[in-house]
């Protein structure tokens, strides 16, 4: 199995460097064996942890060999210590790996406001770059987990000029996501060349499908890091726009694949839902619509009830701030509807859309029938595990 | 007890008349002894249902003489069905009461989308119209109940060029509550005199002060009415600006009085939380950054698990839109600070918030210490309760 996950010219490793309480793997390192062309894109939160602010500086040099990250603790709100705990981390792997620092990117998730255990960091560093391995993608995915219940990874396989190439990536989400750009940490391999600015602007156009339409809590982190690097070991390059078209569908695909899997694991979820909204006058209005349902907090515990309540949609639907004729409206569970002429099709329809409900994957149409506007989103339940998760947290 | 919530000149009742299942009081009325002048706020949903229609239009007639109101059904999404079910509600009070009927209002809340049981409603109006009393405004009060676990009802007095005037309201909430205005159904008496158009401006002025500043799960429902009627029983008149600020300001009282009673009684509510946002470049930030952080279910999860996790709170309030520097904020639980320059106050600065979190009411202060503009928000808990309530609410 775990060979599915191999990155050519990357390797990775996760290990427990005693940062989480519950000695679970904390620590992880990306490794590229070549210097890779970087792009990032971090949180548009005004409040920025530290290894986000040292990134954003580093990624504009271009040129990154290695990224080391920690989960169990946010490195945020720690003032200068904060950055000074951000360079320390970078400065013991580019030491260990023999690389330069300012080619060594950081990221952080966790609490906030506790300061970084930077002497655990620093006595696991050498294991950590012991076990480095192709085959260790699985276990820096594992590393950095918070609460997240799997390890999610994704690989693709694509071919430039006759040159077959990866794309690589993993994610860890499950709480505090919105539709905002980079709502978690992503880590994305590629052993094709490809420019920087390249590689940011491709990145840029995913993540407007994947990561910006996706929604668990509508809260937004402090540290959200997506990271792109390209190292080029396959041979295969970017190089004009059928090449860039291959690529940025193979982008799109390992994000989308990536999102999907992160909301399937978000906090307490059950149900995964592709929120569509169709038949608006434009896809601007489409998009406010499908973000207020996909944020309702009735509708997404009436999802968790597994109940077609429809009346919620309408609610949250009509609160939206877009103009539409109520009367015109039609809601549908997969391909049963619920509503028609903005008015129920009765008890036989709920009791067939109850059952699609029992899926752990759904999809929710909202048809306005008003003009072509559209968008997708994707979303979920709201359970009482994702309550007990978020006020036992810190205890 | 019951004399307390007496307003002279208005007479109240509620009765069961099997529109809930569970065969508790779900028919209201509320007649006025004279020709009242009558406002109106209703929902600004798009999606809105049969009876806030109606009002909408008789309400602008300026004269009402009664209300009837069900709760267990919302008579919303009902096509012109709905309609016909709304006017004949206010046919049968009208009738039974020998009052012109477009001065009869109604008003409904519940399931949305299914058909509104008219003929039990016309079976029990004798009933109800037999058991009008001045003291029945509890019993109403209980039959707008929903998933409200108390009958929520306030009265104040006070004093018009020497002459004694009472305002009672009573109120119903619970769910699809954000600050938007009239965001739940409340009924207001006073048996002062005062024109239609000063009613309304009043009301307008107050519901900005608290129900358009309260916040319980961010939805807005399809059936928000407020009503304030004044019958001038008493003889008090509102004439000139000093008689204005004495009627607003004991509005003010009662309106504010009721949203707190509102929120406390939320669904799964435990934590009545005012949060003060202050320091603010101008009244609209602090407003943007209250509403964020109000609505954060980050933030009202670890309110539930009584955690003073100010992380979150720094989370929401950087991702609200608004600029301010991060490393200037301060935040606490009452006088309890636990971040001072964006930096945690220490374990026991926490520690004692813990304790202040136990408190059935707690006032959240987040001062960005940049200007002088400020917010202040009612928002609440996030529990456990709020889930289980709403995924069974249908079933």
């Amino acid at each position: 199995m775990a060979e599915k996950y191999i990155c050519p010219g990357f390797k990775a490793a996760g290990v427990a460097a005693g940062i989480k309480k519950n000695g679970k793997k904390d620590l992880g390192l990306i490794v590229s064996d070549a210097p890779a062309a970087v792009a990032g894109l971090f949180t548009r939160n005004i409040v920025q942890a530290a290894p986000v602010v040292l990134d954003r500086q580093r990624v504009a040099g271009g040129i990154c060999r290695a990224v080391i990250v920690n989960s169990g603790n946010a490195n945020c709100c720690n003032g200068e210590q904060g950055m000074r705990d951000a360079l320390a981390m970078t400065a013991l792997a580019a030491e260990g790996l023999g690389v330069p620092e300012d080619q060594v990117l950081v990221a952080s998730t966790g609490v906030i406001g506790a300061p970084l255990p930077v002497e655990k960091i620093r006595e696991s560093v050498p294991m950590l770059i012991a076990s480095l391995s192709a085959e260790g993608m699985l276990d820096c995915a594992t590393a950095i987990m918070t609460t997240d219940t799997v390890p999610k990874v994704v690989t693709r396989q694509g071919e430039l000029d006759g040159k077959p190439f990866t794309v690589t990536g993993m994610i860890k989400g499950a709480g505090m996501i919105r539709p905002d750009m980079a709502t978690m940490l992503c880590f994305i391999m590629t052993d094709a060349k490809a420019e920087p600015e390249f590689l940011k602007q491709t990145l840029l156009r995913s993540a407007n499908l994947s990561f910006n339409r996706a929604t668990i809590d509508g809260d937004t982190s402090t540290n959200d890091t997506v990271l792109v690097m390209a190292n080029g070991v396959s041979g295969a390059v970017v190089r004009g726009a059928e090449d860039e078209n291959v690529f940025q569908s193979l982008l799109d695909d390992v994000c989308l694949s990536l999102t999907r899997a992160m909301v399937r694991d978000g906090e307490g979820v059950n149900t995964l839902v592709e929120l569509r909204v169709v038949g608006a006058f434009s896809n601007e209005d489409a998009l406010r619509i499908a973000d207020t349902v996909a944020h309702s907090p009735l509708v997404k515990t009436a999802i968790f009830g597994r109940d077609a309540n429809w009346g919620r949609i309408m609610g949250a639907t009509g609160r939206a701030g877009v103009d539409f004729d109520p009367e015109k409206i039609a809601i549908l569970f997969d391909d049963v509807k619920v509503v028609e002429g903005g008015r129920g099709c009765g008890a036989d329809a709920e009791a067939r859309a109850a059952r699609v409900m029992q899926q752990p994957e759904i999809i929710l149409t909202i048809d306005l029938n008003m003009g072509s506007g559209s968008a997708v989103m994707l979303t979920c339940d709201f359970s009482v595990d994702y309550v007990k998760i978020n006020a036992d947290y810190r205890s």
